[in-house]
């Protein structure tokens, strides 16, 4: 008898117990081409219970884990006749508790959405340091960080609807596509203005706004012909996320035996090349790829179907509501590159034409044509990454240097040259992210020491080279900023005017200062000409080994061509343009597209071009 | 009449001039895989006349070219039934001149000779700068640079003799194949002794001894288990070469327009990268591959059939008369590609066994592996060189940056490590050649000051890590030289003791310094202990990324494994094998190959390793 009532009053304390805390994803959407979703549930002892489904609903597959509290409940929703169904855990006959499950409609056309191409410029903003366009969201009781603006790593308030207030400011400069740095909730107590280390994947973080705002900003800039790129995390959340907090599985997450047995953090050594060093030992590999990122960041095993799926879902459950134009990846090649295979695909599988852009920081072209699609170095391995587009950062590195540096066999505007001559290692070139910082580099503007000339030239090439350019906030007015000094915060420095009460307002071209505005104006025409010029989305390449610090390339197809000289001497240069007949083969004359002035060009011509500057000309 | 007597006139003329000067090449052999032979006859209006062969062989293919002192006679070998017949030049029934083509019988076992290999290793001489064993023939009465040791770019009288004679050092020291820099004759006016301005591709310079001389070093080499390696250059020939001063055709060699309408001579801009990169412009490709090496080197156009089958015959003729072990191509981006792996191909089907290493200059590793045969880089652009082996330029470059830089993210000795990241990337990561310097550099010795405790470690690292060690002539001996003294005279001074009357002997041991000795045993040692060691011939590499400055990598297979661990600290360390574990399962003890001394080897052990210093363990 008294088994009895010791089982009895188990029972019950788990029945007064029984209640459902989170469902993930919360909702979903009917007509998908992967019918099958996979519903995590989350509640204390869940998984004790039956799951049952509403309307005779087949579970397609119930998964159980180590930890009670998680039951994953997968459902082929092409079986799902209503617009929601209920999940009901039943102790016996007696449901304990429930979930409606919605299915919504999709948006027409949805799964056949255009994306970011090299017809685009891509802006990069932190949501926190833009502008503040609600300052009542700047703290919230329910998250850790309160906003301080005098802390350069704290909050400051920046939001949702600073951005949306500013989409006219944007539209005119003339980019296309906004990337933000992540805008999901990251609770973490110190520095979480980043983003990096989210806590909550559905949720946009409370003191940028809501979900709802930031579909509000999606649908705003689709108006203008503009899109929203998420910056997608898969190698990490925070430690402070629930799922981290009451892990599902013991391996959701990489952990590592510290000296005394206990299993937790190890530093990454961050070295990336172990993914296709075929004479790397495990240990280095496995602490490369499972090494923590940060300590307030473990390394998600995506190679777990669990965490895999999970990433999945949420990847494409944003992409449906948010209706977004885009994802870039964090930190691509720390994570199991299988399993990041088999996410890409799924996307795009799911979005043909959608576009993803991963972070593979890697110098040799090879080494980053490796994470491209169809990569015919990957193929070497046997590996295909399914992901469209990675980064140029090889002309990242070099193109500052080519500035600045003293010329010799190797160095100064040859580099420049140089990055471009590995484009055949590439699958497909034109989907390449060209820039020369972001928010995790030294600010060019302070490389350069606010000298606009370099901006220029900067500028001009990444605005007419092939690939999409992406240029980081702020750069547009001249911003600098140190990355040596106070962590990576001077690089992130609020968007002056974002704030009520700033002292200067650069988002209004009025009240922008004249050095600001010099930045601004160019930038504002480099790429609204750009929008238009289909030579420079698309048409081939011819360069010209540099000479006497000149780079002369031009953009060319059946029906269009662009020159483009860079001059990095201190003092104006005039050269014949003889050396450059093939490619002036029936040309004429060319039309400065920054001041509007014709030149005579032909390969019989002269050309004067000022110290440090750039010309490009539309030629006819 | 006086038309009939004019004609006359001018016949008698020509029939008093007529003349075989050169038939090259001069005799062949039977039993040929590819039996057509193409005949080189020169002499004076020689395509005015009619040729006939004698024994009913028929001419399979007359070739005149727009000047009359040539004619390119093919031959199917396999229809002639002799072991030679005649080439008759006639006019009308009457033979002005003929010649006796001889037809050989190949060496058996000629087509399946073995070449060089990860088992051998090279060593570099340059013949003017190693011993003189024979003074009568260090200046030619036809040969216009005489021999003066006095001048640091003269002809110093080094021959084949003087590396006849000394055989049993090198032997002794453990080097298995001899790569001699050109050893053709070379008739440059000045700076001729580097060989690589040819005059005459059939023969031997009279400085250094003649064609027999030259097979005698070979056979000599053979009977020891060595073998001879010819430098081959493609690229380009002396400008007194014969065939230059008469050109065949006027595109034998690239000649380009100067300011005064001239044809002739252009620098190559050396850019060889446009070889694949797909946005060069044509001027810039054409300047690279077609511009000369040096005013003395005539550019030849590989891409005309007639100078291409004479680079291909030309190199199977020292093949199969020198009994040659392999073949160094100089220069080898400048060619032109296409026909380059012709030239490869043709080669290799003749000896499918051969092996030829290509200078391929360059720094990326997907560079180099673009020039080796089967790269699936090169097959990005559906080119495929055909030439089995390429030079680790990479590592060349990196190692003595590695071992005197301050290390940092990706200084010092984590460019070793990267370095070998990369053998992925080759499709036969155990052909291709690893150096630390050869005649074209600064002496490693002279970079370290004749410290030899940075030549061991690299002299470890390349004679056990994957690839074909090269090593160059002197640095044996600790041989030291500044390449920017003296043009290159002073990475080539002659090695002490060739001469006769030189103050010191380094060829023989006892006459050696005490600092010498300590180079050359520890060379020795570890080259003889290399012969018998499969594993590091042919065995898997596993490395560990480099901690305080100390690299560990182990070679294994099946049967035998290899620890080698490279100390770069000033201090001796101290450490844990147990991140070894992975490669330490089953091993309890490793000895020394240089002292004989047996250590404890486990994961459980530590290792004390000298500061400044290497340790290559055979495991048990």
């Amino acid at each position: 008898m008294k088994k009895h009532f010791t089982f009895l009053f188990l029972l019950l304390v788990a029945i007064s117990f029984a209640q459902i805390q989170k469902v993930e994803p919360a909702f979903w959407w009917h007509g998908m081409k992967n019918p099958d979703l996979q519903i995590l549930v989350y509640g204390k002892d869940i998984s004790k219970y039956q799951v049952e489904l509403s309307d005779n609903i087949k579970i397609k597959d119930l998964t159980k884990t180590e930890n009670p509290n998680y039951v994953f409940i997968t459902v082929n929703t092409d079986e799902v006749q209503k617009s929601s169904f209920k999940i009901n855990f039943k102790n016996g006959k007696k449901t304990v508790d429930s979930y409606t499950y919605e299915l919504k409609n999709r948006k027409p056309g949805s799964a056949d959405r255009n994306s970011f191409s090299s017809k685009d410029v891509m802006y990069l903003i932190m949501p926190d340091r833009f502008a503040n366009g609600d300052p009542s969201n700047d703290s919230q009781p329910n998250l850790t960080e309160k906003a301080n603006r005098n802390l350069p790593s704290g909050r400051h308030g920046g939001d949702l609807r600073g951005i949306i207030n500013n989409l006219d400011y944007l539209q005119n400069l003339g980019v296309t596509a906004l990337w933000l740095t992540p805008a999901n909730e990251d609770n973490e107590k110190n520095t979480s203005y980043h983003g990096y280390a989210q806590t909550d994947l559905y949720k946009i973080d409370g003191r940028y706004g809501t979900n709802e705002e930031y579909l509000e900003l999606s649908r705003d800039l689709q108006k203008r012909g503009m899109m929203l790129i998420q910056d997608y995390v898969t190698n990490h959340w925070g430690i402070s996320h629930w799922l981290i907090q009451d892990l599902p599985t013991k391996d959701w997450i990489h952990q590592f035996k510290d000296g005394e047995g206990k299993y937790g953090f190890k530093r990454s050594n961050y070295r990336t090349t172990s993914q296709f060093d075929t004479n790397v030992s495990e240990i280095d590999k496995q602490e490369a790829l499972n090494g923590w990122f940060d300590t307030t960041m473990p390394d998600l095993n995506q190679s777990n179907p669990l965490v895999l799926k999970y990433l999945t879902q949420n990847a494409i459950w944003w992409i449906e509501y948010a209706e977004l134009g885009g994802l870039r990846v964090d930190t691509y090649p720390y994570n199991d590159k299988v399993a990041m295979a088999k996410w890409a695909k799924a996307i795009t599988d799911e979005y043909p034409k959608f576009n993803i852009v991963g972070e593979a920081w890697m110098y040799n072209p090879a080494h980053i044509s490796y994470w491209q699609k169809d990569s015919k170095i990957s193929a070497i391995e046997n590996y295909n990454s399914y992901l469209p587009s990675v980064m140029d950062f090889t002309l990242f590195s070099d193109l500052p240097n080519a500035l600045k540096e003293e010329e010799s066999w190797d160095k100064g505007m040859i580099k420049i040259y140089n990055s471009f001559g590995n484009d055949f290692l590439y699958p497909d070139i034109n989907n390449i992210l060209v820039f020369f910082e972001n928010h995790d580099t030294e600010r060019f503007n302070e490389i350069f020491k606010g000298d606009v000339r370099y901006y220029k030239m900067a500028m001009s090439l990444i605005a007419t080279v092939r690939g999409i350019p992406q240029i980081y906030y702020g750069s547009e007015i001249g911003m600098q900023g140190d990355k040596n000094k106070g962590g990576d915060a001077d690089i992130r420095r609020d968007f002056p005017g974002g704030w009520k009460g700033d002292s200067q307002n650069a988002f209004n071209p009025e009240t922008q200062t004249l050095e600001q505005k010099e930045f601004h104006d160019y930038t504002q025409k480099l790429l609204n000409w750009r929008k238009g010029k289909e030579v420079i989305h698309t048409g081939k390449t011819k360069h010209y080994m540099p000479k006497e610090k000149v780079y002369v390339y031009f953009r060319y197809n059946d029906n269009d061509k662009v020159m483009v000289i860079i001059n990095n001497n201190e003092k104006e240069q005039t050269f014949n343009l003889d050396r450059f007949a093939e490619s002036l083969n029936g040309v004429s004359k060319g039309k400065d597209v920054i001041s509007g002035k014709e030149f005579s060009i032909s390969p019989q011509n002269k050309i004067r071009i000022s110290g440090k500057s750039s010309l490009i000309l539309d030629l006819q």
